[in-house]
């Protein structure tokens, strides 16, 4: 792929423990990635509590570095866990601070999400109400493949690789999908 | 009301900005309350953001205080605005640090929410994915009444008094709902 | 148990083909009941595409049936498919005839919810946006356990028996938890 | 606009009863619509409630007449009461009905969604179940803006005719934001 501009996407992990099998499944994603893609994750840990007062005051670098990554994207690939039926905490707070006007950086972005969960559902209500807040962030999310990791814990060896054959093929056509799905906005 | 035990209930605000109008309408309720209910508002801006690996080191303090205060409680009020479709992020963040085993301290509680929000709507989005997290907490959410605070910036004045008087009627009688489906669950 | 009053459980599968899981899982749970439970399986099939200008002319005789069988019943188990993330038209029909004024069957009644899809998810987008109707219908869904059937052409033999051993013990826990919430909101 | 082919819509009313302000809607967006859109009402009476026994069988006249007038449409314009925090029963029956492989009709659609209600909330919550069955179909949903009548009983008159200046002028800019969706998608 000499000389190939690479389609610069980025991976959020909506969990902040190191042994996370979400941060885990993006680095599988970057193994299984097209050649003309390049997965960059982006780190949420260092992003406050979402304050409306401290916004008004100016973003605080940690969100004003997220917030340029996503702009400089052409795509998102969220990662998210369940909790509590929804994205985790981390996940919403970097999603409300990528919200603000003015431009937010969402807007108009290709986006796919994928879930890994110890629960056999995989998580797919997180993604239900993620695929909702896409809509309030004005992206696009694309519809299908769709990937719920259930049983997390046995699709994953002990240093976090994705062993899982079948996951692995079909992660490697979400993003070739994904890849199409970003060009077919970029038109 | 001398001698008689009051009902506590925990308020919790998702907004963390001072001038917040989910704190403003829990200020209002505590003026509203019925005469055997105390809220007291639980503060979220210490907690910090859900890491799994520091719960598993322990609960940081400000979790253990927020945790207790709602087990302590008799029933759970929240007041919520809507970002992004959803909950605030310190909201997301509470839930899911008040969710972890062992001893969760959501379980079987009597809950009501309300919202506020300059939009017409009213927080009615935040309202649907919060009675959902509800389901995994849970806990026993009050159908009915219901209250939206839209266009809320005209339903407060400039010191976050709650003035607009139809409101504060629904307010009064939402709060002896709450009272009385608290005393049904503790039948 | 002999001379013991029954609880008297209206079961509604939301599927209307003779080959439906969901009436099969209904069946099952009628074979698994507690001795003090009596589920009843109330069909939908009769009941017309909801318009309200026929509802102002008076309701239709399997209307009224419809209707008549949720008031007399203690508690209510739905059975949905997941047809595109949701609950079955037939079954949201009927939610729909069963929430008019006056005399709405559905207030206050105690209800929980099962489903079985071919899909390994197994309905849990279809219980998602059910609880949420529930809501409107002003009943109260039991939390917890929570029975989702998945890849459910493997979980019954070719009479529409269910014969997966852990299902038939979840069923049954599940069927002795539904009493006891049942009771409890009698109480 | 001699000669200038124009996009269809297929414009679809949840709501059977003649006096739907669903449908009203959907005639004032003919009446609001650009030059070069044709926004032609579908009828969704004469579908009968979703059975699978009768799908296997062929579909009735009328389901095949409805999946043919979707798949001849350049775009679907979805008007949808709200009826227990949902769409209507007829609306997810031709949902399902149009769900059906092979070739269902709505995949790749360009779609748009508004809500008419004697609510003040104007129907949000049918939007935000609907949207999530529009993932399931598998076409794309315009992200905003967003139309919610609200106390739609005010914003029509007694001939049904939409009379609020505010929502015509909303209503003339959502079409030309959906014409606008539909061609980019069509690129």
């Amino acid at each position: 792929m000499n000389g190939v501009k690479k389609l610069k996407v980025a991976g959020i992990a909506g969990s902040l423990r190191k042994g996370s099998f979400n941060r885990a499944a993006l680095k599988a994603a970057i193994e299984l990635q097209p050649a003309d893609m390049a997965i960059e994750i982006v780190e949420l840990g260092e992003i406050p509590l979402y304050n409306d007062d401290i916004r008004v005051e100016g973003y605080p670098p940690a969100v004003n570095a997220y917030r340029e990554k996503i702009r400089a994207a052409d795509g998102v690939l969220f990662a998210t866990p369940e909790f509590n039926y929804s994205v985790s905490a981390p996940l919403k707070n970097a999603i409300d601070w990528g919200s603000r006007i003015p431009d937010p950086p969402y807007v108009g972005k290709a986006t796919a999400m994928i879930s890994a969960s110890v629960s056999p559902l995989g998580g797919v209500r997180a993604q239900y109400q993620l695929r909702h807040m896409c809509v309030s962030l004005n992206c696009f999310v694309m519809n299908t493949p769709q990937i719920y990791i259930g049983d997390a814990a046995k699709k994953f060896d002990a240093d976090l690789k994705l062993t899982d054959a079948g996951l692995r093929g079909e992660l490697t056509k979400f993003l070739a999908a994904f890849r199409d799905y970003i060009l077919r906005l970029q038109r």
